[in-house]
């Protein structure tokens, strides 16, 4: 796929491993984003782009990597947006956590230009970014999807497909309302053992032994038993957008999900204590802190 | 360890498996049940004791596995119960899944007595148990447990060593919560989802090929994609019995825990609709139910 | 007040009640609707116009009371929107239950342009709309709070002041939160109840004859006794509105609602089994099919 | 109905009052409590006696005021306890907050033993006790119950008749799990009113001026809006002994209660923070701490 040009569009942490992963398959590289700096450290493997419309224009591939719908929505639709500036038949690939019917609209916006849209948000954080090592849940149409393959191979090392853009969105969203779950899951049940006098790491260690363990599992109840909130690896405001999805999808299919609303509460309790910049571990302070425990950090 | 005589108490699935397990590694056995007749069916084995302080006398070991904390307290307490009748310095090994303190309780009872209380609950099915692949949480004092060494590999693949009897137990009420939640999770999840499209089967596989999977996920995923209730393999009523254990230690030991209380109110709706014998994975149809999907089995 | 005009946009339910009790003060009345019709059913007591600013043009009050926080932004912001069509220093009194950040966005672009916002949300049924004896919970600058008073005679019984337009909205959000969660209590007690042997209407007449009473737990109360959720009083769906607004509210301002959490997810379950048009009382039916009772209606 | 003997067991704050009044009739009085001193306090009034079963030997009534079902089983059943001590066909009315299921124990023990029980739960504080102004909650066999009339005269402003003792217990049970959820919804609704700038006070006196206003919420929203947690005047320890109770009768009737649930989560958190001895109001301070409010008192 050498020669290959991608517009990359969103340079963050998660955006600037992929883009690395994609220079070392030599795919060409344009890239822009809203912060100036962020691409222009790329400028030794990519073009910088002034404007997300002057980034695509004659491209097969655009992949945009925002944070939310918001974001999304204005580099598509907004002034110098990408949608009226993308080649006839060009792939959009949408790598955002966003909303499931923010991933319809764009399939239907896309289709109607006679571009395409595929959505293909990915699970892992930026090492695995960097390291070529994310897994890609993938949904569009089925020709322009095939003709993603070369970038997920780039970036992943699985990809995983679903019948639609808006299911590849969806799965994501549940994911990441399945780990926010389970730290949430860790927060009680190592506050209760604690009360009980069992030091939170031989808890982990314990439950890990068994037919518990699960490397989410293992990962974040390691990190709380540690009370090593920062810095964070992927911030608790940016895990409360996401189980915010997860509450819309459920409000959108009419699927009510307690779980989800009970962690959204508290990380609502979390963030009204001042630890939206810490990693999404950080929930399981509020458990301990319900507790009566010393709060960790 | 041949030749070294064991009281085996309460011989339902598990029970039986453990004894014949024991069985193979050529411990002597006598048995006793509530029912005779799963006592009897021992027979060839074990020799069948009419009552338990029957049982215990002149034994040095006496394992327990009985329904809750009633059938522990009328077993040890009661008329004909073992407290009264073991041999000096003799160890109770507590297999059943009871509350931390009665676990507490056992203890101090024993301890007053010149006996001891070797906390020693299971994590695993009654394959496992048959298999001697069981995994013992163990808890008590540091002698008394050693002694139990031959026994816990007779019947398991591994111990995990905790403090004491009662952190044995709460380790265990700990685990189940977590399955239990794991298993309201998937359901929400996968109701989700199939609102959205997704075969559950589909995302059962999706989420275990990525960095989600756990055996307890996989496994409860499957049955839950299939809507395979029955036969249970751990009944619902038994589940909720060890959700409750794990909100009376919350309660005991002043730690909230809004996941189990959930979790315990959806099993009471799952009990009302008449699911209390179908496998405690048919937790997930309050969720598929709430949904407005058509509920499985 | 006589001859005082007053444009008036939306005349559904609680808007026409409004709109009559204004015309019996005697307000010159200009209406419009987005179905035409129901502005035309007015025709005997007001001018029906064309678009929102047309009915604004010249006028010293405009009132709109619209479904939600979109309409309420197409009618305000939108093509042929009220903003830069009303009178210098006029005043848009909002009667409709809207987000507080909403309420924030319009005093804001009021006073912008030189013209009031008064946030100015109701407490009470069409037919006290058509009584004039509404509640008016009123908020913005003094003195075109102060100014509004006779409207607030006109269609009310008592006017409650807050500090600005964004509290009136969020008391009223308040309310409307705490009606919800009384029908839910209302649901599970007298679930509760019925499972143990006591007529839910025996129960309500119990609770209230005793310290327990307020209008609002009898009214709903015999409601859900006698299972009669239709024809709605305010539908189920609005009422999910409004305690989406208090999640909203609560989101913005940090403050987690774990009772509207537990709620919203049931409304979403009375809505995804067909209840979303009955009264919100319906949300009773969700802890009765919980408990294994047969649902009313 | 001077000179009728009442045996009256348990004389703490609430039975102290009922004494009074009791006596206030004329009716002639034993009394005996656990902590001698209280008894003793009322020599002036009532004949002290040693034990339970001294105090009903040959009365015709005998009520028991007592702390929670443990103290009423060893009052009735225990060494010295009252049933094998009671004249034939005499009354034992069950004045204590009990579960639903000793209700009906009791009511099974007394029938076998040609003796009755009536279940006669009280509303109201200790204040109306002594001016004998509670509300009583009766249910037991009709002719006993009729007999009890004069009493539930002399202490009440009216009784409430259920169809039997379980029946009355239950109700006492619900309406003390709906003032524990209006004291969380005033502490989720007066926490999210001060986060968006509406002090307490004015808001509790907002909601009182319309449709929402009741006793209780006035009451005990008044007592939020002060932060005046102390001295109690009913213990939060005690209302979570109540709640337990819901959830008990819940859990045994087969009716989920996840309001219930959610309110006994968060007292578990009061007292864990040391707020056992505050009055059961102090209940809002946890959604005051878990939205980042300094918390009163």
């Amino acid at each position: 796929m050498a020669d290959t040009v991608v517009a990359f569009l969103g340079v963050g942490h998660m955006g600037r491993g992929m883009v690395r992963s994609l220079a070392r398959q030599r795919f060409q590289l344009r890239v822009w984003d809203r912060t100036a700096a962020k691409a222009a450290a790329l400028s030794d493997i990519a073009e910088v782009c002034a404007t997300p419309r002057a980034a695509v224009a004659g491209v097969p591939f655009v992949m945009t990597s925002l944070a939310d719908d918001h974001a999304v929505r204005e580099v598509t639709f907004g002034e110098d947006g990408i949608l009226d500036g993308m080649a006839p038949d060009a792939v959009h690939l949408g790598a955002s956590t966003i909303s499931r019917k923010l991933g319809q609209v764009l399939d239907e916006a896309h289709r109607r230009r006679g571009t395409h849209y595929v959505g293909s948000p990915v699970l892992g954080r930026p090492d695995a970014a960097e390291r070529g090592e994310l897994w890609i849940l993938a949904g569009g149409e089925p020709d322009a999807v095939l003709r993603c393959r070369p970038i997920f191979e780039a970036i992943g090392q699985g990809t995983i497909a679903t019948d639609s853009a808006a299911q590849a969105h969806l799965v994501k969203i549940i994911a990441n309302f399945m780990i926010a779950n389970t730290i949430e899951m860790l927060g009680e049940a190592l506050a209760l053992g604690e009360k009980g006098g069992i030091a939170p790491a031989s808890l982990v260690d314990m439950l890990g032994r068994t037919i518990l363990g699960s490397p989410v599992l293992l990962g974040y109840g390691a990190r709380i038993a540690r009370g090593e909130f920062e810095p964070a690896g992927f911030r608790l405001e940016l895990g409360f957008k996401d189980v915010s999805l997860a509450l819309a999808a459920g409000e959108e299919l009419r699927a009510p999900l307690p779980l989800a609303s009970l962690v959204h509460d508290h990380m609502i309790e979390a963030i009204a204590h001042g630890r939206g910049h810490q990693d999404w571990s950080a929930l399981a302070a509020v458990a301990q802190a319900a507790a009566g425990l010393s709060v960790k950090a």
